[in-house]
């Protein structure tokens, strides 16, 4: 029987000759606005302010922001272009910490800076390479959609139960360039048998409530938002059937880098036996950190946490002048993971490293 | 030495003649609003409302809200004041589930109808019993505050490190008619050494975020607000000395129920060796629950969820339409429960129920 090719609607990038849009991810849900990128710099401040978040995404934005870049020089000498995509690339770099496949993907694209004879065959080559970091990663969902789908799948109700799947943040098609990681898996199960999606809210920036809630709404998944602190009653009810989640950096011993909150529902998921999975691609695994004490943790402005914002709008919600932290990621130890899926498959945390291993295929 | 009194200057509510005032909590931080209630059903709208909340505060005031409607319907045959009076009661009990002292304080008023010769003689009654209720309540929080933290002061740093104390929701002056049951340990412990406090915001209804850090900034006690989610890797940094929530109820096997999220911050403690402890007043023992799986839990409204209210405005987070779901209590298990403290005594949880007994001295 050939398996239904999941889909989806959402489309939170697009690029031609030069412009990168982004669609602007702090307005939604409430409007679908796209940012126009023509420089590295303004792609390098939508990634710095969360108009484009997720790991994978960030990367193949990142990409292509090198991209507009190389057109924004392009009349320059080839030391001068060199020089501006050096610092666009350091800059890229530097928008955020934690996620490494936007390192990954910059190391990329440098190793074309200067190729070709001349500009407009080094742009040729960096348009290719960064459509190949995007083609990947599309290919890369869909693979973890399936093997992360195959895997879950034994561990669920028999249908034609419906199984609720909890998931924190959002690893969906607005994190990457195709159906999404975690969500990837449940549009693959979707196509497969009754599933309904638990998405934490994700508190404070609430990618749960605005991003996965719109995505699985617009690609007509069930979703049911709950607030961050109902995770674990929820797992203990014997409501959830599985847990699945995306992750920001992978370090070698499998310990896991994801959006902070995602440490308490593992912990939750250990104490009443609900299978908790990791699904990113082999870019997000980082064989040079040894442990999840070597990820550096992203600590976010406090302002972001005492104004909430949504649809273009802030509201407060602390007297003036509270202090808050905010670390945007927290670490999940590799004992609390019970498998981490990636494009080349499924492994237990402790062999995590093997995924990086050259193909036998 | 003698010990600094610790005191508040957070006033939630205020009697007089018939007309019970309410701080509008649901405004907070924005603006001080009082509601002015004058019958049962106001006051019991305003609990169903959260206008006020905290499981001791609802109790005082519905004692008071039974005052306000025993005024107004003085003029009435006494077996249409009695009629009257118990139809309120039964609304007052069933404004909210979960809290059980709010269904104890009403039970003692109830004790009082129909007492005294004539209306006035039995309003002199009714407010007199709401009035025991609301000092023993100023009194319990006084006695938990110390007692409290004498207990959690042997598990911090020496002085004069600073202690950071996490708590969740608010449990604090807001909640009582005193200095809190949580937050009143934290202002004993403030006046005898350094400590500071991590306020969970406290999704959906913001409790931490808007109460909490509005009372503790009101009293001068430094406070931090952060993400629910952040609350697992804080506690595992080694930055948490200690966490203290109140309790809405607690059966007789010590199992706790309070605001969602509260067993997820008791699942870590535990994996972290972090002292947690529960604060609360007697009344908050339930001996007619064995255990935690017989205390009802809160559902409320999933709109509460998918739009952000604070300082009185409303902002939509999640796609229209979007399903969301509401517990507003979880339940910990008395296993993860280091001691809980009541204005009697500090009790290992199995021994909760100890705590009720007649007291010795």
């Amino acid at each position: 029987m050939d398996e239904i090719l999941p889909a989806t609607s959402v489309a939170p990038w697009a690029y031609e000759s030069g412009q990168l849009r982004l669609l602007d991810q702090r307005r939604l849900p409430g409007e679908e606005v796209y940012l126009e990128c023509e420089s590295a710099e303004e792609t390098a401040e939508a990634i710095r302010s969360l108009a484009v978040r997720g790991a994978p995404l960030i990367g193949v934005a990142a990409a292509f922001g090198l991209c507009a870049e190389a057109r924004r020089v392009a009349g320059g000498s080839p030391s001068d272009r060199w020089d501006a995509l050096s610092l666009a690339a350091d800059r890229l770099s530097a928008a955020r910490p934690t996620a490494v496949n936007l390192k990954v993907a910059v190391d990329r694209m440098k190793r074309r800076f200067g190729a070709g004879g001349n500009a407009a065959e080094e742009i040729r080559l960096l348009e290719d390479e960064a459509g190949q970091i995007a083609e990947e990663d599309r290919r890369a969902c869909l693979a973890i959609g399936r093997l992360g789908a195959d895997w879950l799948e034994k561990r669920l109700p028999p249908r034609p139960s419906r199984a609720d799947l909890l998931t924190h943040c959002n690893a969906g098609a607005l994190a990457t360039a195709g159906i999404g990681t975690a969500l990837g898996i449940v549009r693959v199960l979707h196509a497969r048998r009754p599933v309904a999606v638990l998405a934490d809210e994700t508190r404070p920036f609430l990618q749960g409530a605005r991003l996965t809630a719109w995505e699985l709404v617009k690609d007509a998944i069930e979703v049911t938002v709950i607030p961050d602190g109902a995770a674990a009653s929820l797992i203990a009810s014997g409501r959830v059937a599985g847990v699945v989640v995306g992750a920001d950096r992978i370090a070698a011993n499998g310990d896991v880098a994801n959006k902070v909150g995602t440490y308490g529902i593992a912990l939750a998921c250990r104490a009443h036996g609900v299978p908790f999975l990791v699904a990113a691609p082999t870019t997000s695994l980082d064989p040079s950190c040894p442990d999840g004490s070597s990820i550096p943790i992203e600590f976010r402005p406090g302002g972001e946490v005492i104004a909430v914002r949504a649809a273009g709008a802030s509201l407060p919600i602390a007297p003036e002048g509270t202090r808050a932290l905010y670390p945007a990621f927290d670490v999940t130890p590799s004992f609390l993971v019970d498998a981490i899926v990636t494009e080349r498959g499924v492994a237990s945390p402790r062999e995590a490293g093997s995924l990086l291993a050259p193909r036998s295929a």
